[in-house]
């Protein structure tokens, strides 16, 4: 058996267990988010501004994702959701496996949203569904303009680009122009926001969307 | 024959190969190195300002590890350097294969120093040897002070770090004490630069590390 057909039916495997997950969050009348990105790109400053935006507005929990340490679920936990961390001990993904075995550490009855916070990887985590309804790319301003063109597939997959660090643009070597006409060559439908976690830039305006994609699933 | 084996099986094989690199690169009697980090940490921005401050001291060479596009090997190329491309078409990480396949396209007759530049990530590429002599990981201030604890494994097999972008620090969430001191937790041997490639900030003195490795690497 070669290794790409056990490669292949590893994916199949995990496009199984995410149809599953899918349904699990269809009864439960969750909208779930995957946030993908490079390691230090900002998901879990976004996780953090968007939860105390949506404080009182949405019920929300979180599946935090990383190789090592439960930081960020600690960050996360501090804004009172419900949170399980998945530690991949090595692993450069999360997989539609490991988030079955979160859901049942987790109580989604009343959940609105569901916030999975993948690996810092902007490569391998592109091909494992979790069973989401939309992928959210996150690229800060300080990694430059040309990642979605060597980075395509990431970028294929996502609905939403959130540039991150927008604060931090007259110091470093990006054109944004570029960045986006590069993110809307691979992906024409792309959402974009411009953000900050540090001034609080655009995170409104992510909020509001993502409040109208929580009413929609809903009808 | 369980997922597992079949990942052990492709290690060994790597290792086989890139033994055989080592032996190559020992003839050629040219200084090794692998840079590793996140995608947009200034790995190709550092090749540059490298590049450009060892022209006429070191003759150099260099491989380019990218998921797509050329874009590094182009930059790469303006130093009048011999430069070769290894695009991986969705690969996360470069083997020895792939660096004994662009080893058959170069002359290494005369390099001093290869240096090859491997795909953006801080996961996958931790685990294959190319045969080089010394992996550098890439740590930019904007990525936050936390990496090394959460990406450990790339940290542990690292000589170096480049903590780049040090010219940002006023402006971001990153306390370059416990950076450090995080690197050091994961691995106490680790020799430290910080530098800047907008400013130039320490490039000097991390070239000068790097010439004297190449002295060695001749006795």
């Amino acid at each position: 058996m070669s290794i790409v057909t056990i490669e292949r039916k590893v994916l199949e495997k995990n496009d199984e267990l995410a149809l599953q997950n899918r349904k699990v969050f269809q009864q439960a009348g969750a909208f779930v988010i995957n946030i993908v990105s490079s390691p230090g790109s900002g998901k879990t400053s976004i996780l953090e501004r968007t939860l105390e935006h949506l404080k009182g507005r949405l019920r929300i929990a979180v599946i935090e994702g990383d190789v090592q340490t439960d930081f960020d679920a600690q960050r996360v936990a501090k804004f009172g959701v419900p949170v399980v961390q998945i530690v991949t001990n090595g692993g450069c993904h999360l997989d539609a496996n490991l988030v079955q075995d979160a859901l049942g550490n987790m109580d989604l009855k009343g959940i609105q949203l569901l916030v999975i916070e993948n690996v810092g990887n902007l490569v391998c985590p592109a091909n494992y569904d979790l069973g989401e309804h939309i992928k959210v790319v996150v690229a800060s301003t300080t990694e430059g303009d040309d990642k979605p063109l060597k980075y395509p597939t990431m970028f294929r997959q996502a609905s939403v680009l959130l540039v991150n660090k927008i604060d931090l643009l007259p110091y470093v070597n990006c054109n944004l122009a570029e960045l986006k006409a590069n993110a809307f060559k691979i992906n024409p439908t792309l959402k974009v926001f411009e953000i900050s976690c540090t001034t609080n830039q655009g995170i409104a305006e992510w909020c509001r969307w993502l409040e109208q994609q929580v009413q929609h699933n809903y009808h």
